[in-house]
């Protein structure tokens, strides 16, 4: 899981040691209590798909590699020390007492282990399955199980400590001697499946037998250049290193989740075969419908359309009839509001990723209409959700109406119009929480007065989740001229966004707030989470469009540094990464499920991005620089062109845009009604 | 799970009720605390297929059927009330806190639930799935989870404990509401599946949906009716009852384990396709090898082969290699003692019933050689189990020379003569803790003396199971003449057996036992339990071969009523039943292996078995009474026979078998060594 805020799995843990055998982690102040050991950063190397580092307090060596269902490791003891493998089940991250709900293990055979286990974690429900492949022979083996055992029947006839193949429990910690004075090198390859061990023995088998750890890292460097050859680009060192590094993070989630016989465990629990589709897992979608998914139907169309198979495949398995909320090992995580695989749906169909649009559409309709989730029941009725309902009616509020726009579109194309009207009319719901006196999104209640002594600074409490209404209150990506006219027309609208991004945020308002922090601010903008990811590009719909392209620039270059927590908040599984390459090329999907990308300014002087469909794409601004950030104008493949977005269409043309930059905005382009991009009302109510 | 001694299961509690809702059982003492109800027997109906009572404390009438992975209940509410289901999840047989590790209840539709719970219980780890229909749609329902819930990350924003249709955890007690006033009637079909949810949904969809519960309690009565018709007889009704009675026992256990589409789970977990058999569990072995297998192999031969390819499926799966000793619902629970599976397999292969004796018998060789399995690595060393290392060492020492003459017989079948002269010899190994001094069995310690202060009349403590040295020293079913010898020669054996039956076994051998029972003695034999059910034959290799035809006869009166607790003993999964129709048909399996029957007497005036062949087979023996007992002569289709045993092909022949009976012995008959039943040795050392 990379960069969420919520975790867990670690399901298995292994450890080499040599000495006396420690079954026990140990703490961090005192890792000589434990098998955990030290280590310097000085001796580690990374790069995608390569780890190593020296376990100081043993003196061997560790190195990591992996294919797509096998971790690979490979430790160096020192010769003269017998050394051990401590395989620890009752280990996992986000763990607590009574998260391993039961862990089996057997040695198949003295190079071959097989167990699962399974867990109620954040994913309520996980079943790990595993088959591991040790190059050289166990010495002898054995295990301690740390949880009382309340039952054991007639087990208790065997020695079931030592040496005995069979191993079951709560908390059982197993360890494996080895004789490493003979053979210092022992190369473990660790398969896993979400299906059976025999589904971890295929995967075993079909990746991994039979390739050393030199081949298999090699093979996994190869596949990452592969993945990372999207791009050529031009810049300073740390310019690339970022770039690169995103583009790495926005293709380790969603993941594949799917034996290679194309068995999987559904969210039902049962095992189903995937027909024709890749099956993933990991959908953050509250985080990634914005630019994670758009990014993947851009460079990645077919993975994309694998998720979006997926994620239906999750509905249809889902005994609410809802698409995923955050979906995670055959589970539904219900993290954050919204129901945003119906963005990701759209986009994929606008964009010709998708083309079943009359399943989608029904997953979309299904979804939308559970009464019991999130204030649904009363949305559908009374066009909001009542704070007295629900703790983040507002910010659920905004997030529907958007969400119900892009089922609106869907149903268009899918020629239902019945369904088309009904949420066209739903996607205006964000105008019921308006209070237009004040101009920001406001909580009602069910008697349809506004919450009172409301701050709209404030974070918690007012009726929005990890987010505050001044940042919320601009999440009308789908009627950006409707949500204008609310807060008082485009002259204080302008103004709202200046303030927004130049004000001074009191410390209170983010001082106990482990979403904001000081280095994710710019003025209250809050870039470290994602309700205002699209808010910079909102200038687009305004007489001052340029203002986009100066914010950009400097979030660019102040949330995304190339150093251990350069990031301005966390990852969330790619779209703090994939804003970050939108961004970097100069345009930006401010409302998915339009094939439209609002543009910004590029960040580097040159760019050529490889696509699907075998053109390429260079963006050259050769004069870029923190002081010539302002687009003076762009031409596309040698025409002059002035719009304030580019189609999908336009991207997949390829050729050559050439932007002239300036360190002052040229204040006449993109101002016509023609140039704005798409609104779904022009914002007269 | 029938007659067992251990037990488990109990998945899936239905209790109807009305009135108030309980969500605990409450306590027999005071029913009214929960959701339990008095009941009357009077009410109760039951028959092979059916069962009915009424639920006094709520007026409902409750009828039970089944299908073979359905069970189907009928509930007749009182018309004045709104009734309950409930579901308890928590409820187990064999229960303790902390058995079931995970349960997870989907409320698909308001006529449809899935789920499944994982237990740890007698079966150590046991997937239950099941799919429940409703022939009246749910009002509305809940759960409580009794459990304390550790984790529920995001699912806390729900309202789970109403109408939410995903319940999970590990103390779940589920409810159902219904219009019982609009519909008294509640038929609650329930499938099982080990495999999944999915397959619990086919068995239902397979075997129950669109039929009523009288047409299914119809087919139930029909298909109990086909099997209790392999029999015709004459006699009393209670010796029909008993007749019948015993042989429902014998159709009960093993039970078939796989769903409708031939997937099963194994003992390794994972889901397996059965190719051309059925997959059968619960082979309670030490007990059934005995009679219960053999009785199959006579009467329904095509079930008993699907049982040994089951049994040779679950030692392909274990890691250990080792065929079942008692296997439960994929697991193995490695109760008492012995591998007994190899006397199912080969008394399988020596009838014709199974073919593939190459892989039986790589099956068989792997079993009876892992070394940590009670004393194996000893026993092959030393010839005999040292007590030393074992509790058991001299009953183990025995039932393994027998269960290797299996081996031997079955590598001489596979013309493997090297794998069958190590098989004969083990099969001696008998003879290494026999004390002929005393003429019985006694352990050895490592050094090779024997146990000091050895008491032949006591059951624990002095290394044997379930069974004291008198009982258990006549467990060489194989090499009687080799056993007589060992005990003095065979007036000293008539002797002891004598003693055996007329002995005053004192009150404090089996005080304490609850495996003994002044009810279940014949003297000092015991057939409560299962290591003698052979001896009262033994006559048969003597010079007094009529006191067979004596005891017996004492054995079916006595441990045999017609009554609740009419057994003298556990039915052991249908070893106590099959004993009961073997000698009440006149003969019994001493030696399974072998293809002899040794010869009794027969117990009723009549008797007409179908054979599978389709050749029916009559006993007759028309003056048989407690009185005359004793078998004169008898004529086989006319001919007179004289031998001590028949085989398995004289029965299969069919034909008339007439018995002469006798109020005295006829002490001239069967006394030629060629009317002898088979012995390895001729007990000469």
């Amino acid at each position: 899981m990379s960069g969420t805020g919520h975790s867990d799995l670690g399901d298995i843990l292994l450890m080499p040691a040599v000495g006396e055998l420690k079954l026990n982690p140990g703490r961090a102040e005192n890792p000589d209590e434990g098998y955990r050991s030290r280590f310097n950063h000085a001796t580690e190397k990374a790069a995608p798909g390569y780890y190593e580092v020296i376990l100081d307090d043993y003196g061997i060596k560790a190195q990591l590699t992996a294919t797509q269902r096998v971790g690979v490791h490979k430790y160096t003891f020192p010769k003269d020390k017998n050394g051990h493998l401590v395989l620890d089940l009752a280990h996992g991250i986000y763990n607590y007492d009574g998260k391993v709900l039961w862990a089996n293990l057997r040695v198949e055979n003295d190079t071959l282990l097989t167990g699962y286990r399974i867990t109620n974690g954040w994913a309520r429900t996980n079943y790990t399955y595993f088959a591991i492949s040790l190059s050289q022979p166990i010495k002898d083996y054995g295990y301690k199980d740390k949880a009382k055992v309340l039952y054991n029947g007639f087990w208790r006839r065997f020695k079931l400590e030592k040496n005995f193949p069979e191993i079951t429990g709560r908390k059982i910690v197993a360890y494996f001697n080895f004789d490493t004075e003979q053979q210092p090198e022992l190369v473990v390859k660790v398969a896993l499946s979400a299906v059976s061990t025999e589904g971890a023995i295929k995967n075993l088998r079909a990746e991994a037998e039979g390739q050393s750890f030199e081949q298999l890292a090699e093979a996994a460097r190869k596949s990452w250049n592969d993945e990372l050859d999207h791009y050529e680009i031009e810049g300073t060192q740390d310019q690339k290193a970022m770039f690169y590094t995103s583009l790495y993070h926005t293709m380790i989630n969603p993941s594949v989740y799917m034996d290679v016989d194309g068995s999987y465990r559904g969210l039902d629990h049962n095992i189903h075969q995937a027909k024709d589709f890749t099956n993933y897992t990991i959908f953050s979608l509250w985080d990634t419908y914005r630019a994670q998914h758009p990014f993947l139907n851009l460079i990645k169309p077919d993975r994309n359309a694998d998720m979006v198979e997926s994620m239906i495949k999750h509905q249809q398995q889902s005994v609410h009839g809802m698409l995923p909320v955050w979906s995670h090992m055959g589970n539904e995580n219900w993290c954050m509001s919204g129901y945003h695989a119906v963005s990701v749906l759209s986009d994929a169909i606008t964009k010709g990723v998708f083309t079943n649009t009359d399943e989608a559409l029904a997953a979309m309709v299904s979804t939308s209409t559970v009464p019991y989730y999130e204030g649904v029941a009363d949305y559908m009725k009374l066009g909001y959700i009542p704070l007295d309902k629900s703790g983040t009616a507002a910010s659920s509020t905004l997030e529907y109406a958007y969400d119900d726009w892009t089922i609106y579109q869907t149903a268009l194309k899918a020629g239902n119009k019945e369904v088309a009207e009904n949420y066209r009319k739903r996607a205006l719901n964000y105008r019921n929480i308006y209070d237009t006196t004040i101009g920001f999104a406001r909580p009602r209640y069910s008697d349809g007065t506004f919450k009172k002594d409301f701050d709209v600074l404030q974070t918690y409490g007012e009726g929005f989740i990890e987010g505050n209404s001044w940042n919320f209150s601009f999440h009308v990506p789908h009627d950006v001229f409707g949500m204008m006219d609310l807060m008082g027309g485009e002259k204080k609208f302008v103004e709202k966004l200046d303030e927004l991004f130049s004000m001074h945020l009191p410390e209170k308002y983010y001082a106990d707030n482990e979403d904001i922090t000081l280095d994710c601010l710019v003025g209250g903008y809050v870039h470290g989470n994602e309700p205002s990811h699209h808010v910079p590009y909102l200038y687009a719909w305004t007489s001052q469009p340029w203002k986009t392209q100066f914010w950009i620039r400097d979030i660019l270059n102040r949330m995304y540094r190339n150093d251990i927590n350069g990031l301005g908040g966390n990852d969330d599984c790619g779209q703090m990464s994939a804003w970050y390459l939108f961004t970097v090329m100069g345009f930006y999907p401010v409302c998915p499920g339009t094939d439209q990308y609002v543009l910004g300014a590029p960040y580097l002087p040159y760019l050529k991005l490889k696509l699907p469909n075998g053109k390429t794409l260079e963006i050259k601004a050769p004069e870029v620089s923190d002081k010539k950030r302002y687009v003076h104008s762009l031409k596309i493949n040698g025409v002059a062109y002035d719009k304030m977005y580019v189609t999908h269409e336009d991207i997949l043309k390829g050729g050559v845009w050439e932007f002239k930059m300036s360190s002052s905005p040229n204040k006449r382009r993109g101002l016509a009604a023609e140039d704005k991009p798409y609104s779904l009302t022009n914002g007269v109510n």
